[in-house]
């Protein structure tokens, strides 16, 4: 199964994006990683990983919006404000050191210390787990040495030991190769843990992506919060995530390379190639979870404004009656627009239209004859493109959803 | 099983409220029903209900405010606003009469004309059943035909007429005797359909309620607004309804009783006695869907506005990690305040305090040690109230939710 995004950006005439088959976080140059057992998890299931970099490498950070953030969370946002940049991740699964108080900020301060005497600093650190039970403190800390001993390239270990309900490893990495003048060529690669739509599930999502290509702080914030918005939280309902939830994206390492300022042209491709990496694993998480057989692609058009669009598409993305129509394969579109009318959006059947794949459903307030068979067989496929037309407005957005079958729970 | 709901209002000292075992929509004086077999849904299953009083009553409505009302709906809502009366009413499972334009609208006033014909107006018309496809009219008019020369006073075949995904038929009759001087006793009896939690699901939920205490519309009105906010709101999520919701309160058909105006000190009695049989009817419904065991009432205090308690009692209700956990009888509570930190309310961990059951679980930003055999038999018991403190107010708010076990979907 190739693990592009279902759905690229329309290639740029700049940059031609090229899939590394096999790749993750570690493709990327200047990154090692480790990955080892503490017994958080029962053993013999790795669930501590490492990561990290030459040199410290600037860094920017997405993170959850929960009013409880975990111990952790705290930490990296703390680090990253005061350095910007950071050489080595910590990453412990079956634990999320989450509403534990001083004793869980002291444990994750621990962790980074280290980390940071191991790998070098700065040193960051992402949970995921259980919420409410401290740390198993020193299990973890021997496990950061020990994963600090273990050093490759392997991608899959850093991808297994992060896993918690998850069912599958989720790594990508492309090579972005410049058009026109430049000809320059980087990397772009990420490993993430999450399975099944975040909401109203709420599964911790986390991801750590890097580039060789240095690229000052500020400019590297603006890529990941865009490429997050059109990727993570296009599997989430806007504000609704878990006490961990975490994406790090690391910029750096390249030689002889002159750092990439805020307005260098070729930000644009970066950008193109971060969110193609976010979306690859954003489809991944989708992918994994509640046995899901297919992804839907909820396409809002016509909205006053993206935040109304969103409304809209989470409305319908967040229904469990649409997702078990998707589940049968069964074009029940009524479920759709009855979802979307449930928005608190001001909507009206007359201006509303509604087309499953390429085949319009519903126009002008009634149902559109339309070849059923062929509406049955879009919906049956790996990947179906809903697209409602609000009439409103000339705003858009869009959410991936899975189906909901009975394997989920 | 009792039908009597989980959480009885503490019973007033000035009213005596006493369950008609079997009791249902026909307990009440003066109504009758029919039922029978259309065709919508697979014959033998019936699939149409009448229900009409000896004489026209006063009647109050609460409607979906989903933004594609159906035809049905709109046709109520006018009825209503023009007579403020009705003397029958017609549901039809299988097919919902949602979003088909003109055609359903047409199809929806045939109903009542029929209806009113053969049993007498004001003729009301609920529906129930798949959304967006055109009614078999000719089907549906014969069964009101049949329906009406068919009228007994079996509850059973009502509510089992109106059943869709529902595994059970709903209904729930009381006798309420006032206490104090005047003695006075008055039936209120209701049927409903619906299954599992609203939300996500938003399965259609109708339910007709009746009294035979003769009161004024408005009062009426202002009795079922209140009751059906505290009972059917209380296990859906404010605005998240589909096409068809609907809640109708009939009123009168007491002999020599003068109609109950709105300065009457009986209606605070009549509400506690709708309020009752409304969350007997809203509790059962719950209880149907999902493969349930178990109910959780999520209680929330310390609120600064009531709006603010719904919606941090909405998000736990609504998490499916919380509804898997009550399902495992794990009384997991890092992921109920998890939960609540997604509301979108701002909350410190510090002054939220958890309560299961009676035991305290978490203050002072931290685990209290607690008796966790207790506190998992608490979470197994077949309903669990829990009670989460904001500290920011003295607002409250509550939400009935029941597991998320496998059998579901």
């Amino acid at each position: 199964m190739s693990l592009l995004p279902i759905e690229t950006q329309p290639p740029s005439d700049e940059v031609e994006l090229v899939e590394i088959p096999g790749g993750g976080i570690l493709s990327v140059p200047g990154l090692r990683g480790g990955a080892t057992a503490t017994g958080v998890q029962p053993a013999p299931r790795l669930d501590l990983a490492v990561i990290t970099a030459d040199q410290p490498r600037s860094c920017a950070g997405v993170f959850t919006k929960n009013e409880f953030p975990a111990a952790p969370v705290k930490l990296c946002k703390s680090v990253l404000k005061e350095n910007g940049r950071a050489k080595s991740v910590v990453i412990n699964s079956g634990n999320a050191n989450a509403l534990t108080g001083l004793t869980g900020d002291r444990d994750a301060q621990a962790m980074s210390a280290k980390l940071e005497q191991r790998l070098g600093g700065p040193a960051l650190v992402l949970s995921t787990g259980v919420i409410g039970e401290s740390l198993p403190i020193e299990k973890v800390l021997r496990g950061i040495e020990l994963a600090s001993e273990s050093l490759s390239d392997s991608n899959e270990a850093v991808a297994q030991a992060i896993m918690t309900t998850d069912t599958v490893p989720k790594s990508f990495a492309l090579e972005a190769r410049c058009l026109g003048s430049s000809k320059e060529t980087f990397v772009v690669g990420g490993v993430a843990k999450g399975s099944g739509m975040i909401h109203p599930n709420m599964a911790t999502m986390l991801a750590v992506i890097a580039t060789d290509l240095p690229i000052e702080q500020e400019a590297l914030q603006g890529i990941l919060s865009r490429s997050v918005q059109r990727s993570f939280n296009a599997i989430s309902v806007d504000g609704d995530t878990s006490t961990n939830d975490t994406v790090l994206l690391l910029a750096g390492g390249m030689k002889n390379r002159a750092t990439v300022l805020d307005d260098d042209p070729i930000l644009e491709r970066v950008e193109a190639a971060v969110r193609t990496v976010c979306r690859s694993l954003a489809t991944q998480i989708v992918r994994d979870g509640e046995g899901s057989q297919r992804l839907m692609v909820v396409s809002v058009e016509g909205a006053k404004t993206e935040e109304e669009a969103q409304r809209v598409a989470s409305a319908v993305a967040c229904s469990n009656l649409v997702k078990t129509a998707l589940a049968g394969g069964d074009a029940n579109w009524g479920r759709i627009l009855s979802a979307a009318g449930n928005a608190g959006v001001p909507l009206s059947a007359d201006s509303v239209s509604l087309r499953i794949g390429g085949e319009t459903i519903f126009a002008d307030g009634t149902c559109v004859p339309a070849d059923t068979e062929k509406l049955d067989e879009e919906f049956r496929s790996s990947s179906v493109r809903v697209t409602l037309s609000l009439g409103r407005g000339n705003r858009q957005a869009e959410m991936i959803t899975s189906d909901l079958t009975k394997e989920y729970v």
